[in-house]
């Protein structure tokens, strides 16, 4: 592969995970209390659904370091590249927060600490006061069926040209279920880039959306190695 | 097939039923006052579309002891392994259920037999106080079209790839239509998974989750050998 | 084409407008306060777009004399058929009106009158109170509408398989525009099924579900011959 | 190119412009008390699904002087098409607001001025209140990532068929965002018609929603230059 195609590929994951967080923590900001839950679980699905389709023959649209471990441990992604990926999936995160506040910050009164910003939290900033350990609990089993998910749609065997459709409606699916426990990780790159600017707390509460998600992943890839066949590409 | 090939699908089976408990119930019991029945529709729904393309080529998914005798009915699947499904679903269904008190109980004040954890129930057990024979008529129908669409969209004339998103919409039509009447089961492995934790009223009338559902899937597959043609694989 | 053949189709047409009139109509009559007009609106496309996977192969998947009389029309169905076809979809929902009817019975309190069970209607029976003169327009404009979707999204030249998802989506894009207007009919068949429980009034305007849609399918199948090429098949 | 397929392509512009301002905007207008923004959002984006498969084919299916823009600075449309196809863009969208018009109107105490009538706006005609520039800054990131998935889901190396997917359901993520923000234009076409009908004010603002779209559409071109390859058809 060239250096060229390196580029084209974690250009892409900038601009894929910016749409992910721009749309899915977008979406809760600017229209959540219209919306619902149900209208921000299927945001985050569409953003990926629809970037899969956009840019998953460039890179793979990961958009989610943990998506990006899965997929290595999975043995369907260099390590090598793993640093990069990482890399511009954060930037990518941080610049649509970024966008993300100038655009809040338009709606006369908006009050960036009363918002949340979509950060990700447990106990006391659990939106339903969920606590750390079943906070925990839920973001590694969300991330490991996610991954399994993930493996198995775009496993060789798997309808060809599905898995966007597969891939974007799970993440849908696991905010439907898991926003009143921790708003919803599944995702260190999201949860970093609205951390930031959510402040003090969503930083002290980030390490547990690092290492749940990434746990995750990892137990994922695990259980997909016991029901996929070695053939699976 | 080789008794390797036989695991890995129970082990599919397995997973892909905790999926589909964890989803739908947890997203009924977590985030079901949040998003309404129309977002626990679609999270049952999403749950087996997301399934079906991850291990629909490994198992099959069927995530149900209803659909697993109605594909052997209809044609499509050995008698020999119908028990070993229905045990694997029950494993899966049982292990998302503890998953999900875990969780559900990590909410302070949570109250198990209050929140009903997603049962399937009739009569004073119905939502909206459905009597026993309208939520009998109710599953029996509800999943005699479901296994109608499920031997329909598999079909070998049927366009290929698509089965997953007609089989899991199918669900989540299912219950747009029917939670109110009986909270929506024609899955006696997800009924029977929340009902051993919800406790006696679902004890007792776990039977009708079982009978109707299981007679539903074989009247589907009777209709659907008077419309298919024998060619159908 | 064999009488067996005729047989199997019309048989199809049955099943098909059954779970169209069940699910649209029953999840407007049972679970319509929960799940608002956008979730009947989605139980009614996803009727279509579940059988038309299941048994699009087998009869093409009307359930409608309007989508029937379209595609003869616009040269996609013989003529011979017509009547077959359109009273094997009077059938179909005739008889999900009748199991409709004994479910929702079985809600102690039940009043069938005050339900309106699904029936269309316009001026005083129009959910909003639309005068006629506005549910004939909207009537032919949705269904002329939906005629086009369906003729281009079944043309040789159309991404293969897609189809029932296209046509199914149309038909909730359809209802969420119109439910307000008419409660949506753009299907003699499901208006028909439907009046012959809801009474007095529905039967009375009933001739506007008929005549409406029928022109409607007439002028889409003109756009479309317009817009389309000779090839499409 | 003969003339008469640049006649069918300039009517099937017209209709598809017809269909996305009468769903999108008459959903809005007729449903959108009733399905709320996630309905309309819905709408929007089915408006695209269905067309797109209904007659992508014949023209492309933009529906859209912005998406149009793009797709030539991308490299994929011929210049000499941009005015036919934006007139015809225009013809259809003020033909729609026209039918719901008379439609809305058919409604006893419809008041258009009172309705809105989905027109779009900033600062005191934005739904929530943003400022002139967070509206230019929302319409500019949001058709720049429109055009992505665009040109990205029409690239001859993602899966075949599935574009109208992607980008049907793209258009309804956008207005999950950003419906509060400025009613979501991404679409001068979208915007025109209305805007005659709504009055002055929405007249007034309308070149924020003609040069916000397709300053958006060339940003969205440039970016997809850097990430896609030459290949690309």
């Amino acid at each position: 592969m060239s250096g060229n195609t390196a580029f084209k590929q974690c250009t892409a994951e900038v601009f894929g995970t910016f749409w992910l967080v721009l749309a899915g923590c977008g979406s809760a900001v600017l229209a959540g209390s219209d919306i619902g839950y149900l209208g921000v679980a299927l945001a985050f699905g569409l953003s990926v659904l629809t970037m899969a389709f956009a840019i998953g023959h460039i890179s793979g649209c990961h958009l989610n370091p943990a998506v990006t471990l899965g997929l290595w441990v999975g043995g369907r992604f260099p390590g090598r590249q793993l640093l990069p990926y990482v890399i511009a999936q954060l930037i990518g995160g941080i610049a649509a927060a970024t966008v993300l506040y100038f655009i809040a910050d338009a709606k006369p009164g908006f009050d960036l600490a009363a918002s949340g910003f979509a950060a990700n939290g447990y106990a006391e900033h659990s939106p339903a006061g969920y606590s750390m350990a079943g906070a925990f609990l839920t973001e590694v089993v969300m991330t490991m069926m996610f991954i399994v998910v993930i493996l198995g749609a775009t496993s060789t065997r798997a309808p060809k040209g599905f898995a966007p459709i597969a891939i974007g409606l799970a993440l849908a699916l696991i905010h439907m279920i898991s926003i009143p426990v921790t708003n919803t990780s599944v995702n260190p790159a999201r949860s970093t880039a609205v951390a930031l600017f959510a402040g003090d707390w969503a930083i002290a509460q980030l390490w547990l959306f690092w290492l749940a998600p990434l746990l995750g992943a990892v137990l994922g890839a695990g259980i997909y190695r016991m029901i996929g066949s070695k053939q699976d590409g």
